[in-house]
């Protein structure tokens, strides 16, 4: 069980685990509404809705019911059905044990050395014969992202408002300005540097190991509209600056150091700077991704494995500084999507719905190409070792929510 | 006259005007050697060539001389002519009043807003038929660029290694590692933002003015082959993010306020979140650059004007909101390249050599493409107001280091 930062009894009936409902009233407020007991507090539910919004105690469904804690009886809650207390119990529970941000991000860096995604997309957008660009086997491919909206798991994802081609045949070319229909995730691995290079002192490959702190898992969330349209010739934008998640803990390189394996075959001869001493470079890191509708059913909708990368974290990092870039300790590199060789392993919907032409069945009956309003996306990852031990990077997750 | 973080008497003979040599020794150092006066105090070249290296006081044409401070005279000194004590004495009254970079700089985005830059290049890529991407007049075309390597005014500017294309044409492509051969520079605005905006709540272009805080000059060093080689699909890496140099003083938004004038007229109907009240939204700011070889001969290459711009600062900010991306306190907007409608007028070695093929004639009798090591280049901007009041920036230089 987590812990809260609340200092509550071991001994109190009203551990985190309960959470109990009551009417309450308060000197600030006399009028009668609602509370949850939590050890030897009371936490005013009406004055956290104020606050925070209802909307973000409330489950995408229940957003109709905003006045719900101002009642003078639990019944309108009651009546809101077992799915909405579950939801606001959880709420509660996480809103008590919250986490932030794990690192002060200087830059972040985005790759792009999930071979298989890199070519699926490719043939989407170019044709099998030219699917993957000239350059992608002799170096990784990146590009820089945005820092500054990177959140921690659990922050909700406001569905971007962009310019987007709605006839993308239609001569003269006319955007419109609404909401991304083509809202998508992206299944990455982030790794944060811990040690800072110089400007103009590259970090060579055999020392690139030394700069790594730790890993987390990553949700390139992507507005697949707004990037098709704008990112001819200088890369993605607005399309993808709008949110990026990682998940709350940082697995240390040490952790993951059992769990290294070869990585995809780069048939190219790599230049020196690029040249690793061990061929085991990337991880064997099960991954898995959950979708969740508002009605609250969940589907896992890919499962793949972290070992599908072309390019290890110590190349990014050597190419990345071969020019004299400096990383700084904090700065953060995602992997790019990482998705296994069959469609069924795609780490993107993108990939899963084929660009948006095949629907995803999910649990529930209900079915996706992209993300709907409500949704909620969930990243597990975690090693199993030879003797059954486990290292987990728990979960990424972020609930969309209304342009 | 600049003043020095040194306190020195007004009435001193030895002001940072001065800079008189002489022969020293110190407790710490009885070989006789070389020194310069300062009001009350004495700097010991020897002491500080070994700590910042003979190169960074000595002129490139000197560098082969580092002993030069080690010497019980100044004979050797004097032998190595005028330029290089001028170069030496200014170096001095530099390191005495050194800047720093101005502000903490979370995010930089580069925009690409300088139409004829835009279109010059356009055209040397893909011919004047598709040499504007079909979004270029609807949205101001941008993407995220390395903060870490941000450097002020003044800083060296080491020529970056990476991987290029000796020969483009050859199939299979076999890119080498390099130091680039095609150096280049970009003239560009750089605008610092003042007022953050929250994740998912854009900055209307009504309010945009408000969260800018100021202005500096910006050179983009770029790399020309590296750039050419790495950016598909997502855009400038290694190519850009190896130094980019601001000057030091940033210049208020109220002081360039009477400055402004019409930009490059867009033919494109804008959307409502791009439409500005005023149609005075760039600034008429002289710019000009100057290329110092090694020897010292001084020529202005190119010389245009801040308004060749189809986008405004406040039209970036709207448009980078748009899908809630926040903006910080500290973040940098870059203008993209400005160019005049000219090919004298050009932002870039790049368009002023037309792509390499063309011989840049200099004062003393050289010619460059693109930059050598020992070259300074040195922009600088001034508005001149109706009565001849001058606002101006100062100067953005940054002298090229071998590899």
């Amino acid at each position: 069980m987590a812990r809260s930062w609340l200092d509550i009894d071991p001994s109190s009936d009203f551990s985190l685990a309960n959470i109990p409902f009551g009417i309450i009233d308060t000197p600030e407020d006399v009028t009668r509404h609602v509370g949850v007991a939590i050890g030897s507090y009371v936490l005013d539910l009406k004055e956290l809705a104020h606050r925070i919004g209802a909307n973000n105690l409330l489950p995408f469904g229940a957003h109709s019911t905003p006045g719900v804690f101002e009642t003078r009886t639990l019944n309108a809650f009651a009546k809101l059905g077992r799915s909405v207390h579950r939801h606001v119990r959880e709420r509660i529970q996480d809103l008590l044990v919250r986490m932030f941000l794990p690192m002060d991000i200087g830059d972040y860096t985005d790759f792009y050395a999930g071979y298989h995604h890199a070519y699926a997309v490719g043939v989407m957008f170019r044709g099998p014969a030219n699917a993957l660009q000239p350059n992608y086997t002799h170096l990784p491919v990146g590009y820089h992202g945005r820092a500054s909206s990177i959140v921690v798991s659990g922050t909700p994802v406001r569905r971007p408002v962009g310019q987007i081609l709605l006839d993308p045949k239609a001569e003269p070319k006319q955007p419109t300005v609404a909401p991304s229909r083509k809202l998508d995730i992206e299944l990455e691995l982030g790794c944060f540097i811990t040690k800072s290079n110089d400007l103009g002192h590259p970090v060579s490959i055999d020392e690139a190991e030394k700069h790594v702190f730790g890993y987390v898992l990553l949700n390139d969330w992507s507005a697949r509209d707004i990037q098709t349209w704008e990112y001819v010739p200088l890369g993605p934008f607005n399309g993808k600056n709008f949110t990026t998640t990682i998940s709350p803990w940082v697995v240390l390189a040490d952790a993951l150091e059992p769990f290294k394996t070869k990585g995809i075959e780069n048939p190219t001869p790599l230049q020196d700077y690029l040249k690793e001493k061990r061929e085991e470079t990337v991880f064997d890191i099960q991954l898995e991704v959950d979708l969740t509708t508002p009605d609250g059913n969940t589907t896992t909708i890919t499962k793949t494995n972290g070992k599908n990368l072309m390019w290890s974290f110590p190349q990014m990092i050597a190419h990345h500084t071969l020019g004299g870039c400096p990383l700084r300790k904090g700065d953060l590199l995602g992997s790019g999507t990482i998705s296994g060789p069959v469609p069924e392993e795609s780490g993107s919907l993108l990939e899963l719905s084929e660009g948006g032409k095949r629907v995803i069945q999910l649990n529930g009956g209900e079915g996706r190409t992209f993300l709907k309003d409500g949704d909620t996306v969930t990243f597990r990852g975690f090693c199993v070792g030879k003797e059954g031990e486990r290292v987990g990077f728990g979960e990424c997750t972020g609930r969309v929510e209304g342009a």
